[in-house]
Order: C-alpha cells, then structure tokens, then sequence
C-alpha cells in the first residue's frame, strides 16, 4: 500500500473543502524543543466566582444581572465585533481610479451572542455528561431557527422557537433585526487560544456577509455535487474514512469523527454528519444525543492526552441563513476541533514563518495523531486522580 | 470623504493580493482584558552563548562546528521539514473511488537553510544599524541566485553566484541537487512566534511544490496584469499608498512600506518595491541599502512600541526559481511582517475561534497603527535607557 509510505516522508496533501494543500513532515517531530512553553492549567477553580461576568446571578459590564440559570444562558455580547445598527457606508463608485480599484471597502453589520454550557464556573465540556450536552445543542439550535430566513427550505425542517430568555425577568433575547446571511457557532478553550473567561461558554456572531471560510466551503461543497451528480462531499467522505478506519476516533450511528486527511493542526478533528444534514435544524433528537456523545467523547479525550485542560477552537459550519436552494442543499452539517497542542501539555505548534508565509505544515501526520485519540478513551484523568 | 467613517463601523476590507476578505472592527479595543500575558522579554543574553547552535566556533546537533564569521552563515537546517532526498511516492492513479479522489497527496523534496544575521546572540535586527543588515540581503540573494532556473528570465538579471561558506575549513553549501519550484525566505521572531533560539537568524525553505500563499498572490497578480494592460498590482498599490499617506510607515526611494488597507494583524506591515522589481536579484546596490534601511526601521519601530523586543514573522515573496515568463513577469518583489501584539508588551491578537472558522477579524484600524508606528521612529528605546 503505497499510503504507508506517507508516514516516513514529506508530502503535500489535498483540502478538497477548501481546496488547499498542506505540507506534512512526519520526521520532524524528532527535533529538540527551546522554545515557549505554555502555562499548565492545574489552576483550581472555585464552582461559583462572583467576579465572573457569566455566573448566575452575577452582573455583567453593562449592568445586567444574569438570570439564576441552570443549564444554558444566552446574552448579546457586550464588546461585540459587529453591531446591529451604525452609520450607513456608502462606498465610492467605481471611477477607473487606482483608489477605488485597490482600497475596497463594505459595510457589515451583526449581531453577537455569548453562550454559557454550564452554570457551574469550574467545568468544561469534557466534564460535563452527554446528556448535559444535549441543552446547549437545543439552545444554538434555537438561536440558529430563529435566525433563518423565513423563505429558506430550512424552515420546514425546523421546530417553531422563540429566542431564549435573556436576563433575570425571564425576558427573551430580541429577535435579529434583519436577515442575516451567516450564523459562526464557536467556542475559544483555554488561554491559549485567546479565552479571556475559564467559565464554559461560546460565542455566536452572526454578520451579513457569508464569511471567508464556510463561503469557501461552500463553493466546495456545491462544485462537489454538481460534478459528483448530486453526491455530497461529506457525506461521501464520512463513509470513506468509517470504512478506512485509520483516521478514525469514534463514530456512532449519526456521526464520525476522526482526524481529517487534509488537517493541519496536529490533533485536529472533524466532526461529520454521516446522512445529509444540512443545518442544526435537520438534526432530530437521536442526532442531538449522538452529537453530544461525539463532544463529550471528544473533549474527554483530548484533555487524557497530556492530562490537561485541552486548549482548542471549535465551530460548527453548516447552511447559510439566508442563500440559494443550491447553497442550502449543498451544505452539510459539520464541526472542526482545532488545537494547538503538540508535544504536551506545554509545547504547542506555532502556524507561523513559513506557515503564514508560504504554507500550513504539520508534524505527526493525522493518522499517527487519530491512533493517540483512539488509545486515550474512558474516563476523564482528572476524575481517577 | 466616506473613508473616515471606516474609524467608528464595523466593516470588511477586501485585499486583492489574496483576493480574501478580512473584518473590521474599530470599536472593539474598548473591551476589558482578561486573557493570556505573554511573557515579557527582558532576559539579559549574553553576546556569545556556548550552548548555542548558532553562534561562530560552536559546534551543531549533528556535530558540524560553525565557522567563526563575522556577518550572515548559511547551512542546511538540521532539522529540515524537506529533504533532497526520500522514498518515491506514486500517488495510487485515479480509478473513480472514493479513496482516489477525496484522499490526494503529492510527495514534495526540497532543501531548508537557516541563515544568521549577525555573530552576536544578543542583537536583533533592531539592533543592526542598515549597513549590517546589507550582507544579509546579499545573502539571501546569493542563495536565491544559485537556486534559479538557469532558462528563468531572471538569469540574465542576476550577478553570476556561488553559494556562502558552509563550515570550519571555508567550504560552500552544496548547490541544490535539483530544479525547486519556489523558494520561501523567513523570520519568525521572538517566543510568541515559536522562535526556539533568540540568536538573530531566519530560515530558507526551498520546495519543488509552488506553496498555497505565494500561488493564490501570483495567481491574483497575473490576473491584474491582464485585466490592467500589463499594470503591477503591487507597483500601482505602493503608488496610491505613497500619495495618500494615512498608512504609509515610512518610504524611501525604492520602497513603501506601510500598514496595507488590507491588513490583517494588528500592527502588520508591508514592504513593497516602488518600481517593477521582480525578485531579490533585480535589486541593485542602492535597492539594497533602502532596503536595509527600511528593515532596520521597522523593526526600531516595532522595538518602540511597546518598548519590548516585538515578536513578528517576516517573509519575502518574489518570482519563483522556476516558472512561466508570464509568472515571472508578473511577480514582484515584496515582505509581509506579521506581528502579534495588540495592546501591549504582554497582550496579543488572537486569530482563534471566529477568524479560524469563519474569517480574520482586526481590532484597530491599519490606520490607526500607521499613525502609531509613524509616531515612534527615531532611536531604538533600548540605547537611551
Ligand atoms: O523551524 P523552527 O524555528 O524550529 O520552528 C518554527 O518555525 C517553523 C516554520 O515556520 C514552524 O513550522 C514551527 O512550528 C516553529 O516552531
Ligand atoms: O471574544 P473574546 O473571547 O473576548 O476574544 C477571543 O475570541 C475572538 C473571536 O474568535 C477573537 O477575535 C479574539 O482575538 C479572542 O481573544
């Protein structure tokens, strides 16, 4: 099998998402390591810090007083990236000149969310049970439901919703005041990927523009099955690696999870939905269950591997809020896992020089890293200690 | 004049170079911190290390002992990401299955150096005044020189080269065994860019594969060119730049250098030849020394910021060593230097959770840090303590 061969020597390796390339150099992991260590996260935390803006019952920047909540909570951002309402821009016409041809410029507005998992302050999704899991899944599927627009061929899938409540009096969130084209589901864990508050939460901004990546994606995905006759690339895909095995961390009836072919992070995984889904929405309440199995499992996992709080970035891509019956169709519900983590719990990979420069390279490749995931099941470390 | 509310709205810039978009969102620094410090770098280093692999008489990983020079060294990294030498890898040929087309890999060879600026471990090119900071360029050209096309059109350009010393006794690095593709030339500064050896040094990796960035700029520049009658993308930009102002950092007869409407990092900045200038070997004695002088400035700048040795990546995109007369043409010679920090010595930009899965998202304005980085030249804050 000429594949073996992949793990003694340099090599590119096709995103067929987003059709790029990434350079993997399995040997290189051999080099000695003087640089940055990260700060190790043994930190004990109390289960409710009255300093923290997302603990029950605490007030936030603005003055609000969060509700005394016992599963999930959901505010607008107070230091959001993008606003609902601001001063109209209007951007110059197109005159031939070298300014308006090279300095271009557009308006976007949004609106953000913070979502906590947990009342608790001093639990992650990896100490958390699946079926606690399952609220914060039917609360993002909320807030995605009434954010489609009411023409998309999503909303005969979805259940009638009503945003979630808002502050102490029980009163909703507002209703977006216009139709949005994206909604990025996300969540930022640990420090060193730029999390500023231990309480679990994440984050939901929600803009007119369908950003770079899902558009990416999602010109991908659409080419896919123009040219593949209808099939759908993660779908076949998902099928593959469940087959193969190798890359694979666990599955379940609903969905795979593994490390993807093409990943560019060292542990890097992918979370696929093995039949056509398109958004949250189309997710019934197995779906739902096995979604938080696969995130419970996951985060269990990567906290056993170095025995540490596992930083990452995680995000849910799936069907615009607003797009073409093409675009609805062609999206397929998936989440990515990116963590930074590399040798332990102290030595991270840095995507920078050449990475920034020329391209994304990696070290272990993802097969080597999906047997690492695999071997690291059961129960959380820090519960047998 | 439109442009002046881009200060106050959320917005997106688009960046023709990448053809990619990034997001705006000037308001956004008025957020509280809480997040990660990074270390400061006050550490006193001495001017040579013993323990250093860089420094001149020391001896290397693999046992090679560095000569005793006395401006830039070149040798082949020990740890290389690509080698010259591997196993063949025959992709399995296209057979219509899954496997064949969703799981591609391309086996890539090449060569990877690693160049120091000066024999002093304690200095930076902050440091360096401009005339020191020529022979690395030189340097760089020289390498550049020796690993070209000898059919490129470049050739003829170029000053007939041999490759720098290598060790102890004088001897040359081996010229490359094949023709590569491209050649990546870059610096990653300071531990918060994985630098792991504060020795003032760079890398070179050179591949027989075109990378993802210097394709999608070349693709985007050829583009330009045919649609603008044989106009420069980048020639036509720094002109604007220089004209308007309100981004420019500092310029001088041969290049602009400012922070691009386009922007991603905080303080990024870009570095662009004023005339057509292709690759490093277009340059001549007085290109050389404004460059020199532009990369001296910069980096005293950043230096005096925060008052702290600034932690960047830096790269170079020019022509590739082998290539298309159109390709060559096409190409022109610029640096991106990406730095991390935002607020402080200690406080950085995360391009994490949103900028991961949907898309970058800036704070401050490229504007805004213009005028900041425009607001400390002079000496580096260093030598007047
Ligand atoms: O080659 P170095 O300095 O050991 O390593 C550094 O630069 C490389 C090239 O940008 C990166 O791949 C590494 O992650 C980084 O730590
Ligand atoms: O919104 P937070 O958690 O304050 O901020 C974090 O996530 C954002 C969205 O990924 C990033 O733009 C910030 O750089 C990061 O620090």
């Amino acid at each position: 099998m000429p594949e073996a061969l992949l793990d003694d020597i340099s090599h590119r390796r096709y995103n067929p998402l987003r059709g790029s390339w990434v350079l993997v150099s399995p040997h290189r992991t051999k080099r000695p390591w003087q640089g940055q260590q990260e700060a190790s996260s043994r930190i004990q935390l109390p289960s409710h810090d009255p300093s923290c803006y997302l603990c029950p019952g605490n007030k936030r920047a603005q003055g609000d007083v969060n509700p005394k909540y016992d599963s999930t909570f959901v505010f607008v951002n107070d230091y959001a990236a993008v606003r609902e309402q601001q001063a109209e821009y209007e951007p110059p016409a197109q005159d031939g000149s070298l300014a308006t041809r090279l300095l271009k410029a557009e308006s976007t507005t949004g609106k953000c969310y913070v979502i906590t998992f947990s009342p608790e302050h001093n639990v992650t999704l990896a100490d958390m049970p699946a079926s606690t899991i399952v609220p914060v899944i039917d609360t993002w599927t909320k807030i995605y439901t009434s954010h489609l627009d009411p023409h998309s061929p999503l909303v005969k899938a979805a259940k009638p919703t009503t945003m979630p409540p808002s502050g102490t009096n029980g009163s909703l969130v507002d209703p977006p005041k216009q139709q949005y084209r994206y909604m990025q589901i996300f969540e930022n864990k640990g420090q060193a990927m730029g999390c500023s508050n231990p309480h679990p939460h994440g984050q939901i901004w929600t803009t007119t523009s369908l950003p770079e990546e899902p558009e990416v994606e999602l010109h991908n995905l659409q080419q896919y099955r123009r040219e593949q006759g209808g099939c759908n690339l993660l779908e076949d895909y998902a099928k593959l690696e469940s087959e193969k095995g190798e890359r694979t961390v666990l599955e379940n009836s609903s969905f795979w999870a593994g490390c993807p072919w093409w990943g560019t992070w060292p542990f890097e995984i992918m979370v696929v939905a093995k039949e056509h889904k398109r958004a949250l929405v189309d997710l019934d309440e197995r779906n739902k269950e096995d979604l938080a199995e696969v995130i419970a499992d996951i985060t269990r996992r990567y906290d056993n591997l170095f025995e540490t709080s596992f930083p990452y970035s995680m995000g849910i891509h799936q069907a615009p809020l607003t797009g073409t019956t093409e675009e609805v169709e062609a999206s397929h519900f998936h989440m990515h896992f990116y963590p930074p983590l590399l040798r332990s719990a102290t030595v991270r990979k840095f995507l920078v020089g050449y990475e920034m420069m020329a391209e994304p390279q990696r070290d272990i490749t993802p097969e080597q890293a999906a047997k690492r995931l695999r071997d690291c099941g059961g129960e959380l470390y820090r519960r047998k200690l």
